[in-house]
């Protein structure tokens, strides 16, 4: 049995359910073409870490048919969870995360874990970028994003304490969500920093991203029909960040402007508040705090073998005292309601995802200083795919919504990506 | 060498450390007194489940010679963590849980893990009361409780989802600390409900816990002068459940309203606002959702192996849609601004930690539902010991502050314990 889902290169979680839905397709077709695709090309890509022994996906359920990568720092009960370090080295817990447990419950198949960088920060992991070879696919969810965009699996997990979901989807040009904080739940996920922490979705496309998410959490977030941009009121992001922003990016920013005026929308300009220059600001001091406690036992034994990038964010962290982490989370709730408040005159904010496309070479995984203010936040966003430099590297643009508003988010992404394909 | 911190029935952390910088003592002599007592009595009491090998306090800093008994739940490198469960028999972390590495960094003496509820839930685990032989402890923390009550060690870990660190500190007449939420670190807990669960601290009296939260943290939190009361106003918290209170707590409210109002301080009562009325309810709907979905797989692997309890527990949170968990989510935090708004009128709130003291029998950790509601608005309680039926069974007076005053609620719970012991 074969589809037309199938001949794509890559794979599309609304084609493969619709294709099965109609009996042009059956769940194990999907996850074979997937464990092949997986064993033909991964040498080369380097997004997976161990592969599941069976990914029959028997049980049923509304996932079934789907191929997914889990970020390896989420708990399988399965397979080795081994963080991207030597210290977890041939790590099996005993059951599997929140996460895991909702993907296989609703039928989902888990064909691996992907890679992560070091305890998930910033030390690059070696993972190419199959939208872009020979640059970074991002990070610290490498291994997922690059599954997805190497037509893989048709979803993965990411998390995101700085930029890592948005990043990393922005870099290989596919979706990538990062929902409002909490709405997915890390238990079972390596922490990072506590209150920064944030698990997050991949899929080719925000269609796809969206009705995977429906159908993991059972909330309506489906994009159920196309939403018509006219008359929504954008608001395009401006910081005193944009001297850095890449002339690519600039223009893809242009080319998003000059799309959604076409379809209808409003545009303004926002100038950042003083409270979320703060807010940015406050993340360094709120990660490295939490960090350098969050990972106590791993920095004592762990020392020299930890990479350069890790150690340096626990060595750092662990300087700050309790009353300077509290200023800081104090700094963190004023952006929070100021973020709330911009969100009185529009109904979206357009904003770079990354500076500009994936940096070339892999001994970085890029710059997430641009993004990171909506993690801390707690905003959802949603990195729309589409756009592009001359050269063929993906551009990501982020939308981001409300506190709370995760179907909304989803559903004026994917009216935007629309506009990019230009259908 | 000895010193009269080591003749008591308990064992102090104020008086150990002072004895300590006297020279009066040396760690490794409590250390070993410790031990000795756990040897010589634990098999009456059950408060540990596991012994540490070899508890030397040798790397120095504040809490070198402070004994501490750790809660079953947070993760230990050198010791199983079994949750009270059999679906974690043998079970061994990799590495320590965050509370635990700061324990050991600061030089205290980790002696044991002490018994659990099962899963941190509702069904019993055997351990017996120390101060009220034949009653129960209390739960979740009973291990933790019991092993302060009995003398074996200074300080001990608990964590709170609805009551389980109030409860058991007000049924063996000890103090209980349960911090603003997220105060202490629950990274290497074991998770029961992420929004509630709150990790706590028990020791002999509210000086010694205060003593012991300041050096473990670093944090302003030790009773610095004897605080006066005079001027200060509480607040009575009265409640559509307090029909249900006991006439030995009522009398235990009473005495305490005239020893504060014979310090000095100004007594109001205070209705319970609808919007907290509501939180309590909305407790029920958030544990469940939450605990149902943090232990997806131990509920699908445990099946009737499970206590009925918490098995009850988590077969009802399968239930709750995530529009209804939304809908207590909100309730949560209209109740958490109400709850603020107390504290405009009051300085402190006080009320009953349980509805009377421990029940008899070890076949029920006792009736958390006038406890919990703290748990869910994030307030800083303390459990301050001192009172007693005319049977010689505790019973514990609660102190509750604005969110973020946990020096304040520790201050003022010290000066109601001195009112207490006539001191």
């Amino acid at each position: 049995m074969s589809a037309a889902a199938l001949d794509r290169h890559r794979l599309s979680v609304c084609d493969i359910l619709a294709a099965i839905e109609d009996g042009a397709l059956a769940p194990a077709d999907v996850v074979a073409e997937s464990r092949s695709r997986i064993t033909a090309r991964d040498a080369e890509v380097g997004a997976f870490v161990t592969l599941a022994d069976e990914t029959a996906s028997a049980i049923g359920g509304p996932l079934s048919g789907i191929p997914v990568g889990i970020k390896d720092i989420f708990d399988t009960s399965d397979m080795p969870t081994e963080m991207g370090s030597s210290l977890y080295a041939g790590h099996r817990p005993r059951f599997d995360a929140t996460l895991v447990s909702m993907a296989r419950t609703q039928g989902a198949a888990i064909v691996g874990k992907t890679v992560t960088t070091e305890l998930a920060s910033l030390d690059p992991a070696g993972t190419n970028n199959p939208a872009a070879p020979g640059h970074t696919p991002g990070g610290s969810s490498s291994g997922s994003a690059a599954a997805v965009a190497a037509g893989f699996c048709a979803a993965a997990y990411g998390s995101q304490t700085g930029a890592s979901v948005v990043r990393p989807a922005a870099f290989c040009g596919i979706a990538g969500f990062k929902p409002s904080f909490r709405l997915l739940p890390t238990v079972g996920m390596k922490t990072f920093a506590w209150s920064l922490d944030t698990a997050g979705l991949f899929a080719a496309s925000v269609r796809d991203v969206a009705l995977f998410a429906d159908l993991l959490t059972g909330r309506a977030l489906r994009v159920r029909d196309e939403l018509s941009l006219a008359g929504l009121t954008l608001g395009f992001y401006r910081t005193k960040l944009d001297d850095s922003i890449e002339p690519a990016m600039v223009d893809a920013l242009d080319r998003t402007r000059r799309a959604a005026e076409k379809a209808g929308v409003r545009i303004i300009d926002l100038d950042e508040p003083g409270a979320l220059e703060e807010g940015r600001d406050a993340h360094t001091a709120i990660q490295g705090y939490e960090a350098s406690r969050a990972l106590m036992h791993e920095q004592r034994s762990g020392g020299d073998s930890l990479g350069p990038k890790v150690k340096a964010i626990l060595d750092d962290g662990a300087g700050y005292t309790p009353e300077e982490y509290d200023i800081a989370r104090r700094a963190a709730r004023v952006a929070r309601k100021a973020a709330n408040g911009l969100f009185e005159s529009v109904d979206a904010i357009v904003a770079p995802s990354a500076f500009g496309p994936a940096p070339k070479g892999l001994s970085s995984t890029g710059d997430p200083t641009i993004a990171k203010l909506w993690t801390l936040t707690g905003n959802p966003v949603v990195n729309v795919p589409g756009l592009a430099t001359e050269n063929g590297l993906p551009l990501g643009i982020s939308i981001v919504a409300r506190f709370g508003r995760d179907a909304r988010v989803l559903a004026i992404a994917a009216g935007l990506e629309r506009t990019f394909s230009g259908v």
